[in-house]
C-alpha cells in the first residue's frame, strides 16, 4: 500500500477531505487559505492552523525566536490573503527534553512578537514532550458579516497583481542551505527574507475594503503553485507579461548562473499576496496597495485558456504546476 | 542551564506566560481550561488547543482512529468544563513518511467521528512530514454573551461534585502498559476508558445553564491535580467524604493489590467534570446532571482551610498535589 512519502502532501489532503463531514455553515470551501463558518447572528468566525516542525521546516541558522515568530507570520499571511484581521491565537508547543530555559523564553518571545506585530495576542496553548520541536499555531479572527476574498472569483480579463516581488526567499535559502558566498550587501536582504518573513496584512485588509478583488491567495507555496491554485479555483488561466522578479534575486541569479524565473516562480516560502482585480477597479486597488510597505504590482491578466504562460522578450514559456519542495530530503511540500 | 526535562511542564508553562503580552479583552485567565476573548458586539470567542504526540501520548494498543478521535475529545472536554458548545476545529497533522493511505484514512475518520459526536465539524488544517505522529487540534466555539464556568469561583461551604466515578482509565492503562491479566468482564470497561474516552459535554452545558456552579474544571490531569487547581484558583480547600471510586476500579485494585485511592485520584486521562456548587443550588445542579449518561455525584465540600483532605472510615488523609505522570519515561505531565 502507498505510504505518505509516496502519496505526497496534496494526495494526503485529498484523502483526508474525502472522509470529513461538511459543515453546513462553511463560508469558505475546504482547501482555501483559511476555514470560516457562519455563527449565530451571521458573524463569520475565521480559523487557520499551520505547523512548523524542527527537522523539516527550520533552517539551522534560524533562531528559536525567529522560528516561533515565523510560525505566527505564516498563519497571519493566510488571513491577509482573505482580508481578515487576526485577533488571537493558541499554540501547541512540542518541546524536545534538552531545550533550555533560555530556548523556551526565546520561543515564547517569538510567538508574542509575531502576534503583536499584527495586532493579535497569544491567548493560550498546550505544551508536551516531543522528539523534534513542533510549533503548531491556530489563529482566530472574525470577519463580521463581510465577504472574504476567496481563490475562486477571477474572470478572464481580470488584472493579475502581486503585493511585491519574488525570488528573495529562494535565493536566501540557497545561501543558507548550500553555503553560497554572496556579497554582504545583497546577502542581508536575501537571508532576511527567509529568517524574518512579513505577512501583507495591511495590504490584504486594504484590498478587501476596495471590493474590486475577485480572487486572492498567499504565495507561501511559491508563485507558480499559487497561480495554479487560483486558476483552478476560478476556472481561468493567466498570462504573465511582467514577471515580478526582485532585482536582488536577479543579481543573485546572474552571479551564480541560476535561472531567475526558477527562483521567483518555484521558490516558495514567500508571503506576498497574489490577487485578481476587476479591470475597471484597478485604479482603486492600486491606490489601496500604495502603502509605506509596498505597492500593488500589475504582472499580467487572467485568460479564458487554462494554464499559466509567461511572456518574455522573445518567447512565451509555460509555467509548470510545481510547488515548493522543502529544503530537506523527503520532498515535503508546504500546504498553504 | 536547566533543560525542559528538568523544568517539567508546569514550570515551562509559567516561563512562557511571563513572556506574553496580555490581551485586554480576555474573559478567562491564562491557565484555565480554555482561552476566551470578547469580540466586537460582546460575543465571546472560545479557543482551545491540545496536542497528541505518538511516542509519548498514544499507547501501542490504541488505533490511529482512536488516537485521532481522542485528540478531539480531550479538547471537547475542556469546552464541557466551561459550559461551551464546540462549533468547529482545525487540525495540524504531522505524518511520519511510512504511514499508509489506510492509516491516513483512519486518522481522518477518527477526527471526523470525534467532532461529529459532539456536534462539531472538522473545518480544515495543515499536514506536514514529522518523525513522530502529531495530532494538534484547535477547537473553536462561541459562548455568546454568557459567563463561562471558571476555575475560580468556589467558596467555603460549596458542594463538591463530579459527573462520574474515577479510576477506570488508570486501571485500563495498567492493563495495557503492564500487560496485567484481568477477567474479560471488567477488562473491557477499563480498557475502553483509555481507548474511547468520552467528554461530558451535555452535562457541562446543562450545568452551565443552572447558574449555580461556582467553579468547574475537567479532570484530564487526574482528580487530585484538578482539585488542587480549582482550590488554588478559588482560594479554598476541599474535604472529600465520599471518594468517587468506580466499582470496577476497586475490584481491579483488590485483585492486583493496588491502592484504589491511588488509581482514582492520581491516574489522570479521565474526562469527568469536577465542579463546586452553591449549597442552595444543589438540587438544581443535581437535576441538571441527571442525564442518560450519568449523574452528578456529591463527593465533599469546599473548605476555608487550604489543601485537599480525604475522610475515610477511620482516618483522614491528605491528597497530594500530584498530577498525571505520563505512561512513558520522561515524566510528561498533561497540561489540561
Amino acid at each position: 500500500m502507498q505510504t505518505a512519502k509516496q502519496l505526497g502532501e496534496r494526495a494526503i489532503i485529498e484523502i483526508i477531505w474525502k472522509h470529513l463531514s461538511k459543515a453546513p455553515n462553511m463560508r469558505v470551501p475546504l482547501g482555501d487559505d483559511v476555514s470560516a463558518i457562519e455563527c449565530e447572528g451571521g458573524a463569520i468566525a475565521v480559523l487557520k492552523t499551520d505547523m512548523l516542525a524542527g527537522r523539516t521546516d527550520i533552517p539551522p541558522q534560524m533562531s528559536l525566536w525567529q522560528a516561533a515568530r515565523k510560525a505566527v507570520v505564516m498563519n497571519v499571511s493566510d488571513f491577509a490573503a482573505k482580508g481578515v484581521k487576526p485577533l488571537g491565537l493558541v499554540v501547541s508547543l512540542g518541546i524536545p527534553p534538552d531545550l533550555t530555559r533560555k530556548d523556551i523564553e526565546q520561543l515564547a518571545e517569538g510567538l508574542n512578537a509575531g502576534a503583536r506585530e499584527y495586532g493579535a495576542f497569544v491567548l493560550g496553548g498546550d505544551t508536551g514532550e516531543t522528539d523534534d520541536l513542533i510549533i503548531s499555531v491556530a489563529l482566530y479572527g472574525s470577519a463580521g458579516k463581510k465577504k472574504l476574498m476567496l481563490r475562486s472569483g477571477a474572470r478572464p480579463g481580470d488584472i493579475l497583481a502581486t503585493t511585491g516581488q519574488f525570488g528573495l526567499s529562494a535565493s536566501g535559502l540557497k545561501i543558507l542551505m548550500e553555503k553560497i558566498t554572496t556579497p554582504p550587501r545583497i546577502k542581508g536582504k536575501l537571508v532576511d527574507a527567509v529568517l524574518m518573513p512579513r505577512a501583507r496584512l495591511i495590504e490584504g485588509l486594504a484590498l478587501a475594503r476596495t471590493g474590486v478583488v475577485t480572487a486572492s491567495i498567499d504565495s507561501s507555496d511559491g508563485l507558480a503553485w499559487s497561480l495554479y491554485e487560483i486558476g483552478r479555483a476560478s476556472n481561468v488561466g493567466f498570462l504573465i507579461d511582467k514577471p515580478p522578479i526582485a532585482p536582488a534575486a536577479s543579481r543573485f541569479a546572474i552571479t551564480h548562473r541560476l535561472d531567475p524565473v526558477e527562483l521567483a516562480f518555484y521558490g516558495g516560502e514567500e508571503y506576498e499576496l497574489v490577487v485578481a482585480v476587476r479591470p475597471e477597479g484597478w485604479r482603486k486597488a492600486h491606490e489601496a496597495g500604495k502603502l509605506k510597505s509596498g505597492r500593488l504590482i500589475r504582472i499580467g491578466k487572467a485568460t479564458e485558456k487554462k494554464g499559466i504562460l509567461l511572456k518574455q522578450k522573445d518567447e512565451t514559456v509555460e509555467i509548470e504546476a510545481r510547488g515548493y519542495e522543502h529544503f530537506k530530503q523527503g520532498g515535503k511540500r508546504r500546504n498553504d
